[in-house]
């Protein structure tokens, strides 16, 4: 297996080594390039994402992301021109994030008896983040600023089908769409229709619809009611986070940018950013990296050490001293013991 | 005072009455006409908002609504033809959403103790709302749907004065822009110029930035930290419910669609939808349309009026049983004794 490692900004770094260290527990063998993006290469070289590293990092079974973002950089730059650039090049259409509630996990809800375990497909690579739109009259006051959504049948049908084939994996075999279709008539129109055709060829998945606005209730009040989410871009960023902090927090977030056809390596990474107020510190929990390497492994077929490391997070989770997990390095180490035990 | 009342549809009639009786408790001089409008309607005639109706509207101090939208009714239809069309005809721009819990509420989150009180400015009348954007080669698989959030300088910047006016009002005199500024890069750049000037003319009002993501997070693990958050249509449309599901839920939450230049009459409504599914059976809460009439009355200068409903409900709410808080009308009744006593 040839691994990209882009360890980026902030905490980025800390938490990838950690990572990388249970990787190499359960596949040894790895051969990892390591990539220098993200702010400092910027404020160094004015780069962000050479053609060049593009093509090299294409060459590669998968990349591992740490985190992107500075506040030594002007917002956008970073995320845009780095972050988002790599997830459309190589077409990361089904944006994968799973939520899941593991035992001896404190969230911030006061039920603690509901079995939280959803896994939200967003996508990757259309929508509000097409980055269509523009400025007229810029810094007057007569400036009109537009953000474009496009959304395609294409687009949708890749990513609503994935979700149908997770959804019919799973015991449960629900799946809900989250949309705002009683306001955004065009685009809410596409993806029902769309989602109401995929769901003839899979009888046995019940669909369920939700307007984004009542989803971030029921992630609060009844999240247990969620089995796959479906999604768009822009939705799913912001439900992935809600979804995230009911479970534990960012802290414990894994996703998967994935290209389903492979044809382009997919990436990896924590859904946290990259914290820069904590870098350097040892605080970091890098148990969202470690769990984020478990779906690479998962979509690269090595299924048993893909399920080991969530095993070995699972229990490390439910044993942990909550309130004092350890640094950085000390839960890198302790997973890295479980994993090989 | 001359009022419109539209009940509309499912639980809106039902809160409206209980709604209407406290209101004549403290205003019992107030002219109230009643507009059939909703889904009934546009079943037996096919109208949504007639001109003629519109014209008559405009003519009242205000508008009180209960709620909009019925399964038998393609989505969309009544909510872009009349709640929507409303807003835009009447150019509310303000939409006022207030989220406080008041004490005896028990919400669901673990932490009681935050005082959650926190004023949502939201953006009426543009961004992804517009309705602009449309569908080419539809019901193929080459559809392609754009939706076009559409953004002003005029149009943020009086929403943006009048959140700085409300901050500067209240003893933390805190101000939060919540948007997606790292991706939304137009109308990103233009929301932030405008907070930024509008925060000269306020010089103890300090500032903060939260993206929409991240603040779907603050919202359940440290909701304490917002005072007035001022964001656009579409993020304020999905941060309010939750915000309403943090402070006890949508059976507590009251809005605002304020123009605050005055040329037209402004609309008080629950933020709760039509809830069918419990419509008729006296199973509604109506205190959220009752705290929109204190919402009304606040508008239009009766400061006293609407502080006294605002205390009989928190009274109701801090003695009621939470189990069992008794059907619509009982709630109506305590409410409207409370308020009179
Ligand atoms: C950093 C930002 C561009 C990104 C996004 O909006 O997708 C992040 O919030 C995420 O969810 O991965
Ligand atoms: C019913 C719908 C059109 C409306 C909106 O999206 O604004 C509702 O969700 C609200 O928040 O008042």
């Amino acid at each position: 297996m040839r691994l990209a490692v882009i360890p980026g900004d902030g905490i980025g770094p800390e938490v990838i080594t950690e990572a990388l260290k249970v990787l190499g527990e359960v596949a040894p063998s790895v051969e990892t390039t390591t990539y220098d993006l993200g702010a400092s290469r910027w404020h160094a070289t004015g780069e962000l994402l050479p053609e060049s590293v593009l093509g090299e990092l294409r060459q590669h079974d998968a990349i591992l992301l740490g985190a992107v973002g500075d506040p030594t950089v002007p917002s956008g730059i970073l995320e845009r021109g780095l972050l988002l650039r790599l997830r459309f090049e190589l077409d990361h259409h089904v944006n994968l994030r799973p939520a899941r509630l593991y035992p001896g996990v404190r969230g911030p809800l006061a039920d603690t008896s509901a079995e939280i375990d959803m896994v939200v497909v967003r996508e990757g690579t259309e929508g509000p983040y097409a980055g269509n739109g523009g400025l007229l009259r810029k810094d007057t006051e007569h400036e009109i600023a537009t953000e474009v959504s496009v959304n395609t049948a294409f687009g949708i049908r890749r990513v609503v089908a994935d979700a149908f084939k997770r959804a019919q994996e799973r015991p449960r075999k629900h799946l809900t769409l989250v949309h705002k279709t009683n306001v955004l008539l065009h685009a809410g129109s596409l993806w029902s229709r769309i989602v109401e055709e995929v769901s003839l060829e899979h009888p046995d998945v019940t669909v369920a619809y939700s307007h984004v606005d009542a989803a971030t209730i029921h992630l609060v009040t009844d999240p247990a009611r969620f089995d796959v989410i479906v999604t768009d871009n822009l939705f799913g960023d912001i439900i992935t986070d809600l979804a995230a902090a009911v479970t534990g927090g960012i802290g414990l977030a894994a996703s998967g940018n994935l290209d389903i056809t492979r044809r382009n390596p997919s990436m990896f990474e924590p859904v946290h950013g990259s914290a820069p107020d904590i870098a350097g510190q040892g605080l970091a929990d890098p148990t969202a990296a470690v769990l984020s390497v478990s779906l690479l492994l998962d979509h690269l077929g090595q299924r048993e050490s893909a399920r080991r490391i969530e095993a070995s997070v699972a229990f490390d989770l439910a044993t942990r001293d909550q309130n004092n997990p350890g640094s950085t390095h000390a839960i890198g180490d302790r997973l890295a013991a479980l994993v090989s035990s």
